[in-house]
């Protein structure tokens, strides 16, 4: 028999699950548009990784967050949980600045490859640790793949020595970094969640800041061929980053890019590689020459290098040295032939006129459809497959020119590519030009 | 060497998916505010119940659902899908019209245990199909299996047997009855995303609907102890409920209920029974006869029989011999004792004046922590424990009378309980009366 003194009015609401944290609790406070407290957010993102949360719910959570938001707050909480969950790459002094650059990614940007031996010619060190890729064509590992000899997998020290020897390194990120965001990004992968800005942000840097470079410049692309669509949606990225920079004590620089036209003339791997020798010769594109150096300046500015134009070492050709060592340095042969494609067909103008269209995204799926890219993490790539340009937006062509090539060692697969570029590549009497490609800079 | 015609200006965007149906795309759909196509529907649930979409695809999914809705048309739709993932319920010819009820649950509702015994003895077959519970207290088939012998199971062939014989049947669902509804059910209550008005109505429905019954009487419950804590929500799920039984030739009825105080005065399993037959014998609390006689009132009107009251049937004990036969037939005891708690405390008043405030939630958990309700499916249920309520709101009470009994077989847990009532019972001033119980009426 016991006497209970009723609380005073006003009481009520009873919880039904106990105190403490929970992942139907953080799925529920996302989904009914609350903000995530630090704590349930570094208890779900530890608890993900460790697998004591379900796939099914950081699904959910991945959703809710999609469509909900998370604001500044909450998406720099879940970065440094992300950095947590693994190791911060402990390089050491390797005698010269560390600064890194990230793209988000487009038809025909090879950039890194150019730009990483650049920016070492510059006298800063470049640690670029990289993914696959499972977009349009293969990923900056594929594509340095299709050099003979050449290695992706690198030992942190490794990583060290390369930098403090060459001052550029391109190799697969470590298992250790930020493993949260590996077994996040493969769920998003599959349930319809890649498309969240404060999940793509805070996936990208936590990785830049677990590589503990100490300043990063980003390519932010818009446009057909890149993730993002809009400018409005690309802008919004970049300050997303950008301010996770600043939180984190890392600066940070974004260029907005034009992505709606291929970057310079080669897509694919192999053909990627070519095109970027060609500019660390001091030739190649006048697109691609333009963002490298425009990225190489924001770089070597973050590395506190002021009396380096990277304009004229580009000019130059004193990176293309840097290139070879870097190559020759993960067992590459950088004087090696680069494979060459099986097949190779020429589409050509129908009739005369400007080259008026030439949509990124539809070169981008015949690149893949050709073999250039992958669909599923476990296939292959074609080195030697892909697209070559032969005009540009704007040329003035002629009826039966020869408009691209399409390069595969599989001819079955070039209807596929014809298909998917039905409707991209317009001829018409209009006059045209190539849109601007730096569109903005957005600076922490 | 190939000529391509280029298509005509304003071709443009190439999906990077090949055309037909696949998870990412249904997600992504939704996701983005769109309306799934039937197709998209049709084999997002088949597939789901095979297992070619995943339980982290089905759960991104389930949040764009509750987060974006789904139209009439669509849960439509889904309804019809998750009966074709199994077998509708092949009962033959009984003899009788089959008419069903299903109420979306609350503190102390155990109504189906009355009025499928006074709807049979009223002339209509009962084929009462029912799950386990998860919430405070047991389900019907774990306030039934407190009565010794008593057997959850049976068989199509048995249940047919039994609506012809007796009129109505309680038990366990069979296993072929809309699996893709069990497996997303599960999927949910780890989720968060349980609270979907169009996912709740279409898992009712599909299973109501694959039961074959020829009308359905739905008691949809608003308050602190209901699922729904507003009427408008309840309103809303009960007119998407109306309108997915019209859409399938259903005959549905909704009543509206309240359920911010307890229904009746036994929350738990035994307890319940005892105060059913109660009921069956002609006595009971007011409130459980009025929703009793009410929702048999609709029932037996959907059955098409005109010339009975089911108010008359219930005071004069009728129904109460169908109830022994019920239960007898599934080879339990009625006459048998029901088992007693080893523990049972008083909470009294403090202070004299009204019984102001009788929380159903506070109960309901209260009930849940003395062992009559389970956390986790595979948890057993105390068949004794729960509350019995000795006052009603509106009741003057003195300092010092007793309120509730709390009923356990573990004393330990008496703590916990009276935590949940702290502020759920409250004695004051100033007058109060129950809350209307039945709030409206919804024809389809």
């Amino acid at each position: 028999m016991a006497v209970v003194r009723w609380a005073a009015p006003g009481g009520g609401g009873v919880r039904h699950r106990v105190a403490g944290v929970n992942a139907i609790d953080v799925i529920q406070a996302k989904r009914d548009g609350h903000r995530l407290t630090e704590e349930q957010v570094d208890w779900v993102v530890a608890a993900y990784t460790r697998g004591d949360v379900a796939d099914e719910q950081m699904a959910a959570l991945a959703m809710a967050i999609l469509l909900n938001g998370m604001d500044a707050g909450e998406i720099s909480r879940w970065t440094q949980a992300m950095i947590d969950s693994g190791d911060v790459l402990a390089l050491g002094d390797v005698g010269r600045p560390l600064v890194d650059k990230h793209s988000t990614g487009g038809v025909g940007d090879k950039i890194t490859l150019p730009l990483a031996p650049l920016v070492a010619a510059c006298g800063a060190a470049v640690p670029q640790l990289s993914g696959r890729g499972l977009g349009h064509t293969g990923g900056t590992l594929d594509k340095l793949e299709s050099i003979p000899g050449w290695r992706a997998s690198l030992s942190e020290a490794e990583i060290a020595a390369q930098l403090a020897d060459v001052g550029a390194v391109i190799c697969a990120t470590t298992p250790t970094l930020a493993p949260a965001d590996r077994k996040l990004y493969a769920l998003r992968d599959v349930t319809g969640t890649v498309e969240s800005i404060p999940l793509i942000a805070s996936s990208i840097m936590s990785k830049k800041i677990a590589e503990a470079t100490g300043g990063l410049v980003l390519d932010v692309k818009a446009g057909s061929g890149a993730f993002m669509k809009t400018p409005d949606r690309a802008r919004e990225l970049a300050g997303t980053m950008v301010a996770i920079g600043a939180a984190h004590g890392l600066p940070t620089t974004a260029l907005l890019t034009d992505m709606s036209v291929p970057l310079g003339r080669a897509v694919g791997n192999a053909l990627e590689v070519a095109e970027s020798v060609e500019v660390l010769r001091g030739g190649g594109p006048a697109d691609v020459v333009e963002l490298t150096v425009a990225l190489a300046r924001e770089m070597v500015a973050l590395a506190g290098i002021t009396d380096v134009d990277p304009a004229e070492v580009l000019a130059s050709g004193a990176a293309y040295p840097v290139w070879e060592r870097m190559i020759a340095a993960q067992s590459g042969d950088p004087s090696a032939p680069l494979p060459v494609a099986a097949h190779v067909e020429e589409l050509v103008a129908d009739r005369s006129g400007v080259l008026t269209h030439l949509d990124a995204l539809a070169v981008g799926v015949a690149a893949w459809r050709l073999g250039a890219g992958r669909a599923r993490k476990e296939d292959a790539v074609q080195a030697a497959a892909g697209i070559r340009l032969l005009a540009g937006v704007g040329d003035a062509v002629e009826a039966g020119q020869p408009l691209l090539e399409l390069h595969t060692d599989t001819p079955e697969k070039v209807a596929g590519a014809r298909a998917a570029l039905a409707g991209g590549v317009l001829v018409s009497e209009e006059p045209a030009a190539r849109p601007a490609l730096i569109m903005d800079t957005l600076r922490s």
